[in-house]
């Protein structure tokens, strides 16, 4: 089990690493809100071909030395079964993506690494068939798997996807495996973020993935409206310690963080 | 505004009025537990022609004695504009189902009505139709309108549908309407219901609609496997007791309950 | 059986009744086209409460003096239950639109008539659902029940709602009743309501519902664009006069138009 | 432009290449009907990690040696990027599955090929991004492009998928490729498959893939119940023949049959 069930772990960064500094000013914010993990993508699976395509494996070492840096777990996507290799030499975590949930190559070849793989829940993926994907990695050895609702798509156009949170209910009674929610991806609108974060915790989520931008509005894809600033995580993450604890859980701290608590002490 | 931002409010009851006995039964149950609102249909939507089709005024009938009995303000259906005014005469509460959100004679015609209405949103409206839908009642005079999400038709089947917590706050950014939750039909399992309702509560919505019976398993409907029986629903009222305040909001009690409550103070 | 299996109907006509003039111009049009069945809502289910209602009586007044002068059979939208004697004194088709579906009262009030009712799918509708809700009509006695695919709600953008002419087909093994297709609802675009009119021909149908507006860019209502003009009408005709014979098919004429027909002779 | 826009092409097959004695039976029978290429899958995209994967490149060569015997041109599935310097060595026609529509690593490398590729639209893919999966094969230099509408996921349960043949005449209208339909995994029943093939020839389609097994019901895979069998593929391609011309369209004879049908003059 690669999360604690005990704890409500937060996983925040941007949607595509772009220069170093914004990178590290990102990643510093986020730590300071209390997050943990450090998500950014290198490799971008884009709708678009002559769309931003990710700064490849330069965006990999930005996330080394962010990590150096700030002492954040680095969680990062593979776009294909020949790049897990590398990816993980770079990550903390693997993340596949929603349009890879059923890229079954993809999925043996992270199923034979030995580092945690969020799977995130494809677009239109019944529940069924997000398991099944799981078990492509967990019959290949790695049993560190972290489900990923992300938001399916419906008819409806406000949001960017439709929210399913009762799949995090629905996960956790069908498999034994943490379940982790984006609300941003789910929503696609920065102001919807926070009451669906507070709605995935009170769900019983183990964690969400938080799309975090320090100047949203100039972010180098499109997400940016779903993004929340410095100001707006901070909001959020002071929530998410306030009431986690009510459903039974905490939000995890850094090592450094936790000993120089202990030495304030 | 018909409910108070400050308060949380749930109203549960069986899908349809069966017997008196077995409906003051639930009545009492589910007051005991701290229910201010009473809910069952008297009329009832059936896909099927031949499935049982509610007992009418009868059943009317049988909720005045219930709210006579009990003190729990009545919500229950209409189907059709020319029953507006007698099911008006016997609810509190009128509710406007699923399938009919654009049934618009029958929202004109609960336009003219001047007691609250609960309007459900359509399997497959989106929010922009379903405010339109509001704005027919609150266009015929009645300003006492509040949205229900009760979850719409995707692909996925483990849940009856899928619930769109995310219209909670979808919807309060985009109208000044309370907004409740129906997470008995938006996920069609008895087993999602709890985690959702913490959900709701966390999203900000004004309250719930519950299906509860006394024993799921006999229910003269098909919804006894999205029903709690009394104990899950005592145990569900005491987690939204305990965790509504930590979200501004407290649940009502009953002007009888309240006296009495400070009568023993 | 209301419609003749050796045969393929094609109802046309404007959205919805505007004026007098330009309804039966519209009727001439489409009756010269090879039409036998006009088509136009007097009574109309808007979205928005401030969009154009319908002419009500009026639109049915206009709308029966347009077969007095054309000839053409009428089939025109019945709203509510207490509307269906007025409007079955007026038309010679009814129609259930689809939000009306799983209207049930109204359903079973048009099973009193004893006049054919076109019963449109729902926009969320399963074929199950659709199948009942005809049962509904046919338990009250009128066995002349049409079930019209008119496009059903998904993801997809760019089409209105995506037609799912399988559901043809699929509803002729199922029942024994008579399917006909509404692409212009289906589709959404007048550019796409020609081929998919041949494809519901090549699928079997029993024949089509075309929006046709003499001048669609100045409909009174939003359906503009999927509104063929006359001339695209003409040309529709044409082709599936000339293609229908190939699936077992002709196309009917008016009685007045065979008689003509045969004096030519 | 892969495909001539005056011949209507149907690509015939089973799932899955199984052994070679049960491929070369399906491969002479649809030849025999008419059929000028053979698909199967040597590679297969499960659901479920246990259930057959295909036989890999043992499967490969069993198409290569039906070729050779048949002279009908090989259409058979890619999954990965590392693959399909392989499988366009054996193949005619490579296939990009649903599951793979926006494996954009995978779009990559076969643009880098100079053999047609079907891409078929992902289950929940608008258009837009159908297109766009598209441009990232065609901007790899390979302008052999054919999309095919293979049904997309909604609530519909009695059909595995709705087939959405507006999507026909919508992409030819947006791009200049051929558009092929497959109404096998668009409908998942094969008393659907007949008429929505015709319904794909009136709507513009270029041609069909159709699942032909010699005996579906002991198919390796679980699409029997799709599969025409070949009596029943006999029949389709009687009725194609019989109609193409009164669309303007032929069916293509392979090269050794129209040598051999010359001769009989």
């Amino acid at each position: 089990m690669p999360l604690n069930p005990k704890e409500f772990v937060v996983i925040a960064g941007p949607c595509a690493v772009e220069t170093y500094e914004t990178t590290l000013q990102c990643a510093k914010g986020v730590r300071q809100a209390g997050a943990t993990f450090f998500r950014a993508g290198a490799y971008k699976p884009r709708t678009n071909p002559r769309s931003f395509q990710g700064l490849g494996e330069k965006g990999l070492e930005i996330l080394a030395a962010v990590r150096k840096e700030t002492g954040l777990a680095i969680v990062t996507e593979v776009m294909e079964p020949a790049a897990v290799e590398k990816v993980a030499a770079y990550a903390d975590v693997l993340q596949i993506g929603t349009r890879n949930m059923s890229n079954f190559p993809l999925l043996k070849e992270v199923g034979k690494a030995r580092i945690p793989v969020i799977l995130k829940r494809g677009m239109a993926a019944t529940l069924d068939e997000f398991l099944h994907a799981a078990e492509y990695i967990l019959d290949g050895g790695n049993d560190q798997v972290i489900l990923c609702e992300r938001g399916i798509r419906t008819f409806e156009t406000y949001t960017r996807n439709t929210l399913d949170l009762s799949a995090v209910p629905a996960l956790k009674e069908r498999a034994d495996l943490p379940v982790v929610v984006d609300p941003s991806h789910g929503t696609g609108r920065r102001s919807l973020v926070p009451p669906m974060s507070l709605a995935a915790l009170a769900a019983g989520a183990d964690g969400l993935l938080i799309e975090v931008h320090p100047d949203p509005d100039n972010s180098w894809t499109s997400d940016g409206k779903q993004s929340l600033d410095l100001a707006g995580f901070h909001q959020l993450m002071a929530d998410l310690k306030r009431l986690a604890p009510h459903f039974g859980r905490t939000l995890p701290v850094l090592r450094e963080q936790a000993a120089a608590q202990a030495a304030r002490l």
